[in-house]
Parts: C-alpha cells; structure tokens; sequence
C-alpha cells in the first residue's frame, strides 16, 4: 500500500469509523457469540502473500463486528466509562502518523515536554496543590501513564523504595530483602484489584481495610490495624486510598486519612481512576479535599474526560520523592521514562482545546444528572433499592428480594442485549451497576434503559409468582 | 466537533499524514530545539472555552514539528527501528473508532480472540515449537504485551511464583519473603536495562553473565555462577537470554544455555525485541535455535515487523506454568489480561494479510541487505573499524582512534541534523551505531549518510592534524 492508495482507504476508514459511532446505537450492544467462536471463521495461518485491502475489510464485518462489545453506545452501562471522542481521534492519527517513541528527552522533545505540560494544564483544572505541578516552584510534577494500574505499582514501588532508604539509614545492618519482607501496604476493602495486584509484584504484604457504612475507609480503622502491625514488628509504609471505588464509588475519607499516614510516615496514594475526572467542576472538587497529604495522585482521562484509551495522568508531590528514591536506582527512571513511549499529551492538549474547560465541565454535568434521573426512576419504583450513595455517574441498584432474583434480571439483560450493565458484591450481596457511559448518551436512552429494566423485571417477577 | 465536522476534519488529517510521510526525508531528522523549548510557546492553562481546529492545527505546525525527532525518516538510524506502516495505521483508526477495551472476554470477545489467532499465526510465520501456540493440543499460547519491558517483567514475575512454590513444597516451613530473598536472576551484561529493573521490581538478586568476544553468554559462564550461588545458599530461578542486544545485536547461545536452564530447573526468557521479526525468514531462523528449551519467548512486532507502537508478542510454552503459578493468585491473571486492554491484533491481522508472509520477508531482507552494504563501505576505508559482526540490520563501527574523536563525530553528525545515530559502549570503547530503521529507506540514504560521515571525518582528522 503506497501513500495515494492509503489516502484513499484512509479516508474510507474515517466515514467507516464516522458511519459506526452515528448509527452505534442501533447494534446490539453485547455480542451474541460463544467464547471461541472466532478461529474457525479465519485460516490457520497467515497468508503468503499480500491480500486485497477489500477482502480485509469485508472480514472486518464477517468476523469482527459481530464480536464487539459496543462500549461506546449509548445502550452501554457496564464498568466505567471508556472515553472517546472525535478530537481525540485526530489526535491519535496524528501520533501513530509522526510514530516517534519519547522515552527519553533526545527520542523526542516534542513528546516529553508536551506531556509535562499538559499535566499543568490538567493539575490545575484540578485545582491540585502546587507542590504537584512541574511548572512552579514547588518540586512536583505529572507523567502519562498507560493505566491506573501501571500507575498504583509505580507509587508502590516508589514508596517500597523510600521505605527500605529510610529504615536502612536508621538501622544499617539491616538487609534490603529483610526490610521488604516486613513492609505491609493497606488498601480498601472494596479498592481495585489493581491495588492487591502492585503488592504481590512488589512482594510487600498487603492488608484490606475495611468500610464503614458508606463503604468509605475511616482513619480510625487504619489506626487501629497500623498500630497491630507496628506491634507485631511490620513496618506499615504505603496506603492506597480509592476515590470513586469501581463497585460503587464510594470516597475513602482522604481528609482524616491523610493526616494519619503524613504522620506514621506512610505514602499515600490516592487512586481516582474514574472519579477524578468530575473534579473539574467546583461542585465536585470538594470530593478530592485531603489531597494536599497525598504523596501521588492519580486518575484516568481516558475514563471520562473524553480521551481515547490509554491515557492515566499521574502526579507525585516531591520529585524529590521519586526521583530521589529512584537515583539510587537509575534503571528505574528509565522505567519510569519508557512509559511514556507514546505520544499522548497529543490527544489531552487536542481535547482541551477544542472541548474547553467549560465543555468538558458540562459532560461531566449532563452524566451526573443523568445518573440521577435513573436513580430517581428506580426510588419511585418500590419493587428497587438504591444499594450505594449517588454521587457520581454510578447507580447501584438492586430488585427487593433474592440474589437469584437479580442475577437473573441480568442474565435476562445481557441475552437480550439491548443494554449492558454488569454486576458487583456490596456486603456481599448481588447489586446492579448502571453506569452512565457513552459520549452520546441522552436523557431519552436512560429512560428506555429503565423502562427495559421494569419490563424485564415485571415478567420475571410475574413468572417467579406464577412457579410459586 | 460533530461526526460530520470528523468525516472533514478526519480526511484532512489522512492527507496531512501522507503528506508527512511522503516528504520527511526533507526534514531534518533531529530537532534544533533546547530542553524546555516548548513551554513558553503555549498558555499556561487550558482554555475556558472551545478553540477553533485550525487553531489547534496551526500550532502542531508551529509547536510539535519544530521538536519531533523523525523516526520514520529515512535518515534515521538511531537506537532500533519503530515500525509504521499504512495497513498499522488503518488498523489502529479502526481501534479507535471502536474504542473497546478488552481487558476480560466479555468485555469485547472479538478483541481477545483475535489476539490468540494472530499469535498462533505469527508463532507459526516464527516455526516455534507446537507447544507454544494456542490452538494445538500442546500447552502453550500467546499474548500481547504492550512492550518487551512489560514481557520480561510478566516472565521474570511468572519464574518467582514458580520457584517460590516449588521451594515452598520441598521446605513448608519457610516463608515466601525469606525464599524471594534468596532468589536469583541472571542476564547478559549487554542485556536492554529492563531486565535489571525487572530484577529490581520483582526484589530479587540479579547478577549480570560476563559475555565472549561476540559478546554473547555462554553456558560455561552461566554454569560457574549458578555453582557459586549455588554454594552461597542462593536459588538460581530466572535466566532472560537476549538475541540481538541493544549496543550491537549480539546473540546469547541458547542451544548450550538452554539445556543448562533445564537441568537447574531456571526459567529461560528469551528477549528477542528488535532481532526477532527476522526470524520468519528461513535463512535468519537458525538464530532461534535452542528455543525448544526455552519458557517464554518475546519479541517486538513494533520493531522490525511494520507494526506501529505498541505491540510486544509474548508467548509461554507451558500456559500451565504460568496459570498453575498464577491460580494462587487469581489476581495476578487480572493483570495479565488487563495487560491486552487495547485491540492491538487488529494492527497484526491488517499488516499480515496487506503484505502477506513473502511481503515482510522481502522488507526484513531489504533492510539486512541495506546494512551489508553500509559494513561493506565502512571495511573499506583504512579509518574505520567495524566493532561487531554484522548479522542483522545493525552496523556498529568507529574511526579508528580515540572515543574523543568517535564523540566530536557524533557531536557535529546530532548538530547538522541530516542523519541521527546513536552510540553505543563496547567492551568500554566509544561506537557509533547505525541501524536501517526507516520503512522507505534505500540504498542511496544509506550511501549518502556513509558520504557524509567521511566527509565530516575527514574534516575532523583535518582540523585535528591541523591542531597537532
Ligand atoms: C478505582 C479504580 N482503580 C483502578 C482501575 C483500573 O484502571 P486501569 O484499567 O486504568 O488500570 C479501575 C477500573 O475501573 C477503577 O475503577
Ligand atoms: C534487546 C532489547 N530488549 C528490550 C528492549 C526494550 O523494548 P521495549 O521498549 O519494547 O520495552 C530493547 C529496545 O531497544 C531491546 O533492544
């Protein structure tokens, strides 16, 4: 394929991906195949030789689109949030067109400075402390991160390392193995598994914390098992705390948290992944109050702030921290570099320039009060139960009556496949989660949604008395 | 922006990128740009309200352009090569458009399915051993990492769950924190630092194999090490071969290594990043001899196989090992799933099938023949010694002389900007690497760039002499 043949497809290929978002919302928005369905419908092997740009598209819909998970229709509410969006796109076309790699200045200045740039630019949407921008005089400074994932090892292992710095200072003899082998990190019971995850890989012990009724972490809770720990010859030295938890996004209580792990000396990460993005909005950012303790922070753009996947935005307050951990280990800045291999500050500085800070205020806006017109749809509906605190995008909710009963509401849902939610265990228990999602989400598609849900709901209620 | 601003706007950046492409070899290749450059070109804050895209447009003219190193242009010759290619960029559009994250088979079955064909595919085109593909009765598969950094670690971390447990069931009373911290890992002293810090990650000792005058390990160095540790109390668990290291495209002996590995029950990683696209042709796969005793094996297809960043093909032979290991820990499985979250094998899938099997056997015999040619011209003129044997598409050679000399070389070669290399330190000496990368790189780009380093050098010996 030369240059003329590639303005060509490529052209083709924008319609193609501009007919699929316009009309998304008529597809079934989760497949409807069985696992394996896909290696008999193409050859075994490769072919020898070079194929038609036709016939690889005509595959395309033979044998990809009908396995699609449509996470950007607006039928779609299930997880979080994947965002999307036209300039976003752009931007991605542009960066796979340059195809540099920025994993150090020299690879590509453009990349690097960009990117620290932008996480200014986003830090202070955020209203972040300064310590956390590169840009001030403070000592702080964001990086683009592929996950929240890569993002909370990344804070783990920073800590680790500050950690065994810090005990092998006052204790010398002390073996770097030993010192690890006492570290304990502390997460919420309802974090991420991403958080169990970085402490596995890091080989530190990692304890759950449990929540009080908002399902939120209490400084008291973490007190008392730090204290146990200490007592027991552990050395407590880094808690992840989740604002906006993926069941169903609960604050852990950062404000009283904070000050606790400032004073036993441990690292607090704040993990954002979905929420984050809402704190743009005055009337959110309250919910990120208590951050000025943190030593990391981190959320995902490419949640909900209209960024394409991947693009997890990252800050630490003290590079001092960071940096000053990690010289003792030069390879790991190096790690740290290699991250961010692609060019993504492109798709941030494309999308907040062409959204603004007022346009991107305003998704946020319309997702919220949608979450809350389905929350006040189920409330009115009394066979329901709201199951978790609306403050977000997120509804948790569940049918009055047996685990059986709501999963299967669900089963029924997910066969059917107009929309798409999936489940989660609040205390246990089968809850349904209703995430508002899609770019192109509107009023009248969560009232359809809901007005599926009772359907549903009446029918299998009807049949469950008709069997008993 | 509207789908029907996206369709306009979309199209023009197709034509942009061609345009870019096709006339990049006008542009100098390595930025005139100083550290910082870039932030006092912009705002300091993100807009309030939407900006206009021409407006955003005309600053990647003025702002990025000014501060891209040109990887795709045919002058480039630094570091290894990062592929691009027209079908890759159809490809990842497509993936954007779609927008799905695959992170379990739910999420978007067609996404992780797609994946497991292509590396059987591609594990096939490699002629590795049945027992590493997916769809045979063997035990094997394949995944797709984002980069080979990510691999080591995946592989590094799988070894540690294995040893752990096995050393484990042997000797119940100990724990896992005193086993890890008697484990040991190796790597080639011209090992890519990401096998360190994988090392470092994983908190495990990690000991650098001295290499011959080809600068690969062999078994006998190994053997002496693994003795000694042995000896010491330690337990030898992880060995991650390289074939095609970094500074000069050196090849590990795996045939002898590997039965070693075997013997002493250590997990052999073989990181073939960049030398291994080579092997899907028939005279280079006789370098991947001894991967039968390997039990992972990684390479790059954003490297050398017309791929664009990010694709790192990973396969185990033993899928048992890494499940059986990673069952423990369920969680771990997350990660590596998580791990696929974009829809990469699209990319695979649209460049396999655009240039068919012959078509990327012609591309990486191109370039092996481009860098004959440049080794031919460079043994020719009495000044220059070549540093290594030249296998693949990588020449490292100097001006017979100081390292003083070979950097003033480097310097005024970075300085004008019409060819970009980078150095390299063999055996401590000064070499200048020169690697076929570009994708429309021929066979005058590679003698003009030879021109103009004589002609630089001669001026050099001249100023010199002139000096002396
Ligand atoms: C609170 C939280 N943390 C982390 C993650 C994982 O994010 P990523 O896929 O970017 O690693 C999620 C995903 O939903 C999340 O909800
Ligand atoms: C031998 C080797 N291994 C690993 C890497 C790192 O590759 P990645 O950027 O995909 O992690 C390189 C990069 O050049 C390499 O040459």
């Amino acid at each position: 394929m030369d240059a003329a043949e590639f303005r060509r497809r490529g052209k083709e290929m924008v319609d193609f991906v501009a007919d699929y978002l316009e009309n998304i919302e008529h597809r079934r928005v989760y497949p409807d195949v069985e696992p394996g369905y896909l290696r008999s419908m193409i050859p075994s092997e490769a072919p020898l030789e070079p194929e038609s740009y036709e016939d690889v598209l005509k595959d395309v819909d033979r044998v990809i689109m009908p396995g699609i998970t449509h996470w950007q229709s607006p039928h779609f509410h299930a997880y979080f949030p994947s965002a999307s969006s036209y300039p976003a796109l752009l931007a991605d076309m542009l960066c796979g067109g340059l195809g540099c790699i920025g994993f150090t200045w020299a690879a590509s200045p453009a990349c690097t400075e960009l990117e620290t740039v932008m996480l200014d630019w986003l830090g202070k949407m955020l209203q972040l402390p300064e310590d956390f921008l590169a840009g001030t005089k403070g000592q702080g400074g964001g990086v683009i991160q592929g996950t929240a994932s890569e993002a909370t090892l990344m804070a783990l292992l920073a800590a680790r390392c500050k950690a065994v710095k810090c005990v092998h200072e006052s204790d010398p003899q002390r073996s770097e193995a030993d010192i690890i082998s006492k570290l304990i990190a502390y997460t919420s019971e309802e974090a991420h598994s991403s958080v169990e995850r970085a402490g596995l890989i890091g080989g530190v012990g990692i304890r759950m914390v449990a929540t009080d009724e908002h399902f939120s972490v209490r400084a008291e809770t973490l007190e008392k098992m730090v204290a146990e720990d200490k007592a027991a010859g552990f050395i407590p030295f880094f808690f992840c705390a989740t604002l906006g938890t993926t069941p169903s996004c609960a604050f852990d209580k950062i404000t009283e948290l904070g000050p606790l792990c400032n004073a036993e000396n441990i690292w607090m990460h704040i993990d954002a992944a979905y929420a984050g993005s809402s704190f743009i909005c005055p009337e959110f950012r309250p919910l990120l109050d208590g951050v000025e303790f943190a030593d990391s922070f981190n959320f995902n753009p490419h949640k909900w702030l209209l960024v394409n996947f991947d693009c997890s935005a990252m800050w630490v307050k003290k590079r001092t921290d960071l940096i000053g951990a990690f010289k003792l280990d030069p390879v790991y800045l190096k790690y740290d570099n290699q991250e961010s291999g692609m060019f993504r500050s492109l798709k941030l500085w494309f999308v907040f320039r062409m959204y603004g800070q007022s346009g991107l205020q305003a998704y946020i806006r319309k997702h919220v009060e949608l979450a809350k017109v389905f929350e006040t749809m189920v409330k009115k509906d009394k066979r329901f139960e709201i199951c978790a605190e609306v403050v977000l995008g997120l509804v948790c909710f569940r049918l009055k009556g047996s685990d059986e009963l709501n999963e299967a509401l669900l089963k029924e849902m997910t066969h059917l496949g107009r929309i798409h939610l999936v489940p989660c265990k609040l205390r246990g228990r089968f809850v349904l989660r209703f995430a508002v999602c899609g770019r192109t989400t509107e009023l009248r598609h969560v009232q359809e949604a809901w007005t599926h849900i009772t359907e549903l709901s009446s029918e299998l209620l009807l049949k469950k008395r008709n069997e008993a």
